[in-house]
């Protein structure tokens, strides 16, 4: 990527990547994104400054996660809404979150290049998170890409993510609107969603709604709606609602944007909206706060040296949790 | 409490207390509960040896995890419930987790008196946490109680917590099963429950099913254990179950018992149990590590004097939350 062939790119100032940003200079932004994903100390010091220049521009857009477990058909849901999403005339960004991305390396490359129509649409944006940070997060620096992508113009940021990790959690701190991407079945399709993600979800959407799927689809969009009657309430005051539709054949999807209006309007109605946002903001800072004192912790010298065979007796029983955590952040912050 | 009067009191040595806690004696227990509650620097390192010394002796019993919205009836669903698991010639020890009181202080006592019968049975022992811990723990050290109330020869530990706020979670991953108590009313019921709860419960029990209550009750149950089925299956293979009780008529506590017996029984033979014991552990250890830094951090003097301005410019959008959080921490760090 860029960083293979450093020495041949001029450095842009702060000012020229403000600029470019802010102007929805595309390679900028890109290059913006780089400089926020990298882990140098000098870059870090950097990226904090852009993200505070371009602070004022941002907060405009409307945010959308999705997820659901793969096969789901993500991709192809992504493709199909994205297109429906600009041609309602808005400007979209895409960002994917590929925690399997950590162990295999590169295959959020391979990722990059499934939404083809959508990745040669003038008014999309597609952009796969480097993630494997060494300060533990998944999808750590999402959230100011995001930022970045709002400084550039972008009216609807989607956050893909994949429903079996902790990276929903981390999202659903991050978006507006939050989707589960199912497929009929009753049950089945959700092993391998986390327990947890589905009450998390303000809308769920059965996909592959087509051909003899249509009458599955359907009576698992009523068993579903009364589920969730049975859950407990946002306080905002949404029932999250159920759509089917199918990708493929482009059909319901108008269904699920009108969804995510509703619910726009409804809570930028009631002031949930500004306070949901509000709430995040403040998490994400105690979040960073939290990430950044275990990183100092878990990446110091001693910590590396006693953790590994300290792990293992405290998973064995042999060692008291509380004293074993104790005895290495006392010696840690008195060092 | 204890502590108005310390001077009073023999201080017990390390041995004594060990010795006290292993043979059941009931004031030693108390004592060392209040030790490894205190917050003084000597008195946590003396509770940190404690429960090294009586870590072999723990574990062996069954943990329950009781939640639910204020006016559900949880004491006296404890209360019949505690009689009917000591009949069976269990020792039972409940641990109440109560956020409430750290905002208006000693509610807690007030709670102690609710279960007047279970605390004059010789064969339960009642034990409300301290809470507001500085390290930020609702029921902080309850984790730490519930060891030494196995050392002391409990066979069934409940840990009784309000379905309202973030103990739940630290409850959840502290207990083997975990228990939602609701009442009939087809959702209505659950407006108090925090998102994410019912997912994580193993059984869900209609509490007051009695008279009038009995039809409606019968009808929530079944929805409920359909709309269950639509749920994520637990990696234990264990789907939850639907249960009905009367605590005023003691009615339906037979099967409650029953249904966590069979969890127990499912569970320790597939080795679920146990892998889920030893996740508890690492994922306790790791939250220790956390709060201490966190605790560390969040009581430096510097910290205190910059944090409140800072919190209320990130949440006004002014400040770039990383930014803020990589300011706060370095400095913290690198004192």
């Amino acid at each position: 990527m860029l960083r293979l062939a450093p020495m041949k790119r001029k450095q842009l100032s702060l000012e020229e990547l403000k600029e470019g940003v802010l102007a929805g200079n595309r390679v900028i932004l890109s290059r913006a994104i780089t400089l926020c994903e990298s882990q140098r100390p000098q870059d870090i010091a950097k990226a904090d400054e852009l993200l505070q220049a371009i602070l004022p521009h941002t907060s405009n857009s409307l945010r959308i996660g999705i997820t659901g477990v793969p096969g789901v058909g993500k991709s192809t849901f992504i493709e199909s809404f994205g297109e429906l999403i600009t041609e309602k005339g808005k400007r979209l960004a895409v960002l994917t979150i590929d925690p399997s991305s950590q162990k295999t390396k590169g295959s959020i490359l391979g990722d990059k290049t499934r939404m083809e129509e959508l990745s040669r649409n003038p008014n999309a944006f597609i952009r796969p998170s480097a993630s494997g940070s060494a300060l533990g997060g998944v999808g750590y620096k999402t959230r100011e890409v995001m930022l970045l992508c709002e400084a550039a113009g972008f009216d609807v940021i989607i956050v893909e993510t994949v429903g079996v990790g902790q990276s929903e959690t981390l999202v659903h701190g991050m978006v507006d609107f939050f989707l589960l991407l199912m497929l009929a079945g009753a049950g089945d399709e959700l092993q391998g969603i986390k327990k947890g993600i589905m009450e998390m979800a303000h809308g769920l959407v059965i996909n592959k709604a087509d051909g003899e799927n249509i009458r599955p689809a359907k009576r698992a969009k009523a068993e579903y709606q009364s589920a969730l009657h049975l859950f407990p309430m946002e306080p905002s005051g949404w029932l999250p609602q159920v759509k089917t539709c199918s990708s493929m054949e482009k059909s319901g999807l108008e269904e699920v944007w009108q969804m995510i209006l509703d619910y726009e309007i409804k809570l930028k109605g009631n002031g949930h909206f500004q306070l949901n946002r509000e709430a995040q903001q403040v998490s994400w800072f105690k979040s960073n706060i939290q990430l950044l004192l275990e990183g100092g912790f878990y990446q110091s010298e001693e910590t590396k040296k006693k953790l590994p065979e300290l792990l293992k007796s405290v998973e064995a029983g042999e060692v008291h949790a509380l004293k074993a955590a104790h005895d290495l952040v006392d010696s840690f912050l008195n060092k």
